[in-house]
């Protein structure tokens, strides 16, 4: 089921800046029961994201009752909301006034093994690198071949994931998950101030690890430090909480620490 | 006049990676009577641009045809030619077998003042800056949100052009057109083995130089260096070559040089 601009369709203006120059940004969500999972803060997330474009981001309650037409219609779990700058002339420059396109498409589930939640996943380590660009840095825009080429990097079905590293070589997270590890006790993140997409399940994360007395600092993770790490596992609002299994030659015992990491999860779900 | 796959439409699959990811690459030419300015050239770079991300490039006699048959009903002056990987499932992993898609738009010719090419142009230094993506550099791919954040960055029409620096700081191009600098009698180009767009304009200026046995180097220029020239242009297939008029402070005789540029790319226009 594709909404775009309210109407059910399957098309997109030619013109359309977000295909001319990738001038747009996106969220994908799950549905739980007939709402959208984290509706707030991925709606929260995409109004700071249009701000750093400079896109009217559209108003909440439009796009959250052209979502609930989408899915109480076809029934899917899985929405993707895509905003872009809206048509223009040819041209980098934005229009001054511009009408923001609106796309709702959804689609089933993803069918990852169960056993990815509880053995974990064997993850690559790509070879294509983030550009550091510290004005996009943590926005989820439409610019994302970086994300294309990496995860066109491998074909084994066996790879849940690949990793990326910025241009000094740390680890910033997987091609469309953010990445925690777990070191005596405490969790630590990449900082993603220069490149990568701080996706909203990696708020959720910080925010309960902070509620429950749990240290979670943001610091830069080089790939010795995620080898020596006690676990590490990767998050995004589809799949919840991976497990890494194995890594760089690393193999991880069963999913330690991660029960924790699910409870917050499904008590943030409530929220 | 919009042709996509070869269907007179305004239309594109929401669907599409060149929409999703910005995965896909395009070109922007002038008609010289019904023909394509320097078509060769054109198809050859989107050859090479759609090999770097791995698109089956579309046949040349299949676009050709469509940029003639969207010409010649429109009489339009300017072609925007866009492939992209074509439509494909939620995910970054690009299809085994793409099914590219081909765009075609046609427009008028930018009405930029005539005074442009004789008087030169008074040119912005942007703050956005281009990210190091070796993998990328060069290429016309549809990520270009650094040159739209760029281009927003000014709104007095009497500034044609801004330029942008990479990370050391160094003078890559304009936010649409590539750069030369005059000094000695030599010219000199920035590099783009890290960021910026390698335009066929470009290439006509360094082939032109070589031919007529004037010294053209690809080497770092720096704020300091752009000033300090006897002279700078800028060039892409739509304007030609501008001189810069004025620049950081600093202005320029008129056109210094620009005679025989001028000359090389008409001559190239008969090629």
């Amino acid at each position: 089921m594709i909404f775009v601009n309210g109407v059910v369709t399957d098309h997109v203006a030619a013109t359309d800046r977000g295909l001319a120059y990738g001038d747009g940004v996106f969220r994908t969500l799950r549905m739980q029961g007939d709402r959208p999972r984290w509706w707030a803060r991925h709606y929260r997330k995409l109004e700071t994201d249009c701000a750093v474009l400079g896109i009217p981001c559209p108003p909440e309650a439009i796009l959250s009752e052209e979502v609930e037409r989408a899915t109480a219609r076809s029934r899917d779990e899985v929405v993707k909301i895509i905003v872009t700058r809206g048509t223009g002339p040819r041209g980098y420059a934005p229009p001054r006034q511009p009408s923001p396109t609106r796309i709702i498409l959804t689609g089933p589930a993803p069918d990852y093994p169960e056993a990815y939640h509880q053995q974990g996943v064997a993850v690559f380590m790509c070879r294509t690198r983030l550009a550091s660009q510290p004005l996009l840095a943590g926005v989820k825009h439409l610019n994302r071949l970086e994300n294309v080429l990496a995860r066109a990097e491998w074909d084994d079905p066996a790879i849940a994931e690949g990793l990326m590293l910025d241009e000094d070589g740390n680890v910033v997270g997987g091609t469309m998950t953010n990445l925690f590890l777990l070191e005596r006790g405490a969790l630590v993140t990449p900082p993603l101030t220069r490149c990568g997409v701080a996706g909203v399940t990696r708020d959720v994360v910080k925010e309960a690890a902070a509620k429950h007395g749990m240290i979670c600092r943001e610091e830069p993770v080089s790939r010795a430090r995620l080898i020596e790490a006690d676990g590490a596992f990767l998050v995004n609002s589809l799949v919840g909480a991976w497990p890494i299994r194995s890594c760089a030659g690393r193999d991880w015992e069963n999913g330690i620490g991660m029960t924790r990491v699910r409870e917050w999860l499904d008590e943030a779900e409530l929220a």
